[in-house]
């Protein structure tokens, strides 16, 4: 299988990664927007212009929302083009062979990502183009799953909940630690547990502390303590959420 | 060291394990509301009245915040009484040598926790009774760091975001999930990750998404998406502290 994939950026990276660390998925180009940027392997081209383009059997685009039409714009009508993006349509793509591969995954900079196992949503204009997707996620050693387009919107809000407001959540939880000179990391292992328990319990089931349990007292302690409104607007909307669950 | 463990809740379970799975410290009683119900290792007395008491180096109470006082005010004024609690002022303790002995960490029925290298702050009305409660929590495995009551008070606060409010947003992920027909397996990679990122980035360094991007148009999309009102002010209120931060 010859892949072309298009993007540098964090996505774009680990791909760049995964597909050279293997020998069965061919990565015959790589197109980025500052080419000269970026490292590559010996013998993967390397072009900043979307025009230069090599024989391919799927085109993977791994660029921000906003660019993906005009990028997929550029590209062969024939071609199968596949975007990589959570909450952009399938739509955008107007290929008559396009494709979603959403890896449920949040991607920094400076963190190498494991694809062994992770969950990667599938959606094809065409069902004969998932096979294909199929063989790629499996040569990853990723996990794929089918979704359609609605699944993907869900599943893509679900992830900013469970990823970027509980990162959220961290983000004040260590400025409180440092206000009282205490190391976050004396948090970790709670949090680390927080996570490990769903192995055993379900969320629901998990739920402890004072709005859970009802305890006005120390929930008006904790309002007073709090001193930034913007803090205490998430901690009254959360509280009242787990008192209404 | 000979220790009387008060209380047979969440915690009360879990430090009788700990107590038990060990030689080096003598639980010499372990009293609870309802004798009956909880089994005992062999030949640690069990009590359900709160008046027998067996000679012992320090009574370690672990009920419910507002049952604190009065089994604090049930115990000889000259012992060494210790609660557990992160919310409840060492002052709930009438005696002169009172301390707090701080696990950070949430407890649930059918989890056992691991007390190996799990932060526990300590705090003391007389800084001479500091290393009993270190040597108690040196030989659970534990690592004790000091704390004074302003320091507990913000850590107690600073568990609530990142174990409460965070394993609500599960909850609301577990629902979105249940509604779309997907299995709630699917977010628990990126789950693990979002925490395991925090070894390598900080919380901060770790923030993406929609939100951090100022990505308006993801953001009205899955405003739209949410049927729920009190989900649809956790987006907001979330989405609103990341932009702001």
């Amino acid at each position: 299988m010859k892949i072309t994939l298009i993007g540098g950026g964090k996505l774009g990276k680990q791909l760049y990664s995964a597909f050279t660390a293997q020998t069965e998925l061919k990565l015959v180009q790589w197109v980025v927007r500052s080419a000269e940027k970026t490292k590559t392997s010996e013998g993967i081209p390397l072009s900043n212009e979307i025009k230069e383009l090599y024989p391919t059997d799927l085109f993977l685009i791994a660029v921000s929302d906003q660019a993906i039409p005009s990028v997929a714009g550029a590209l062969p009508m024939e071609a199968f083009v596949v975007h990589t993006a959570g909450g952009v349509a399938i739509e955008a793509l107007n290929q008559n062979r396009a494709g979603v591969l959403y890896p449920l995954q949040t991607f920094s900079e400076g963190r190498k990502i494991n694809f062994s196992k992770l969950p990667i949503g599938l959606e094809c204009k065409k069902a004969s183009d998932l096979p294909l997707l199929e063989k790629l996620v499996k040569k990853l050693g990723a996990t794929s799953f089918h979704m359609n387009s609605q699944q993907r919107e869900q599943l893509h809000l679900a992830a900013v909940l469970v990823n970027n407001f509980t990162n959220h959540l961290f983000v004040e939880a260590a400025a409180i630690c440092a206000q009282n000179n205490l190391p976050f990391e004396l948090l970790k292992p709670l949090i680390k547990e927080t996570v490990d328990k769903l192995q055993d319990l379900s969320p629901k089931a998990s739920q402890t502390g004072p709005a859970v349990r009802n305890d006005h007292k120390t929930i008006e302690k904790h309002l007073e303590l709090i001193q930034e409104h913007r803090l205490q607007e998430i901690y009254k909307v959360l509280t009242s959420a787990i008192q209404n669950k």
